[in-house]
């Protein structure tokens, strides 16, 4: 589309390569920006090229941070008995909103999936050898997604990965809260069958 | 939400004031260009930045351009006695690709709102005055969407800024291509029956 801007269309472009925005919502955010004032499109700009900058992973568990360890890490007060292994840096922060886990974690960057070509050696799993190897770490709780993906790869964690003193756990699996059992697909009941549990 | 950086916080607030994005997409989008490397970012601010250094509005019709003018209202073989008169850029480009309309647009940017606090002096409609001035133009074709706002905007401008001798006329209503009657809401099927044509 000839958009009277070679700007504007390089920028449309741009942004409809980003995760969830297509061609239409790419025109809309350029225009609004647009609209909007420089101020608010420079301010953007400023934090991307910051990103790189400033943003790294922690050399430790692969979280966000921008020191060299991230502040889970470096934090004195956590379990470093248990380590909750998560694919990717936002599962960790939703599991750190729920409050309920005082160890620590290691991100992945990814799954096992043979389809799009990514093996276990494409992960953060070199690390997670490294910090398993003092036998401080007694149990490794891994909190991937519970799909096709994400089993394989607690699988492949527990075989190859974790020590034999080691025990690995999987986030458990039923009815999410306030479910109705007449929603729920047939995989998620029989889990919830399989994994029930005495009142 | 802690991120571990505050650099990828302020961005994931940015994003998330653009529309159509909320904070988990702007987390996404964030965690991707951090995850794609410092390359595509930087390409994205450099297209920020460059946006209102660059694109500028049409003095004459208000469509974009980075020139004084846009490439349509100095094209010598558009018909200047029809002018398109359109809520935004976009809506011009879009009724452009229909290959349709040979006369020049006018962008209003935006619609007579009372709910949004927009009256007529916040829309490009001293400009579209000005045009209507020489009496070259013999038809005003007011495309505005066919909403309430679009509405009252269009019977505005044939009533207040529309000389008395330029034909004002409007999008045809009625039945999208490739609609079926049961799907379609009464609103349209009644403006269909109004507005029916002789085979």
């Amino acid at each position: 589309m000839d958009y009277g801007s070679e700007t504007l269309a390089a920028l449309v472009r741009a942004l409809s390569r980003l995760p969830g925005i297509g061609v239409k919502s790419a025109q809309r955010i350029a225009l609004q920006l647009l609209r909007s004032g420089a101020d608010s499109a420079t301010h953007l700009a400023h934090l991307l090229v910051s990103l790189h900058e400033k943003v790294r992973f922690c050399s430790s568990c692969g979280s966000i941070t921008e020191t060299d360890q991230c502040a889970i890490c470096t934090d004195p007060g956590r379990d470093r008995t248990v380590i909750c292994v998560v694919e990717e840096p936002q599962d960790a922060l939703f599991l750190e909103k729920t409050g309920q886990f005082r160890g620590l974690y290691h991100v992945l960057h990814g799954v096992i999936s043979p389809i799009d070509g990514i093996g276990p050696e494409d992960l953060n799993l070199a690390a997670l050898s490294l910090r398993l190897r003092d036998g401080e770490v007694r149990e490794l709780l891994i909190a991937t997604n519970p799909t096709v993906e994400g089993d394989t790869t607690a699988l492949y964690i527990a075989r190859s990965i974790a020590p034999p003193d080691c025990t690995v756990t999987r986030l458990a699996r039923g009815l999410p809260a306030g479910a109705t059992l007449e929603y729920t697909d047939d995989t998620t009941l029989a889990r919830a069958i399989e994994g029930r549990k005495a009142l």
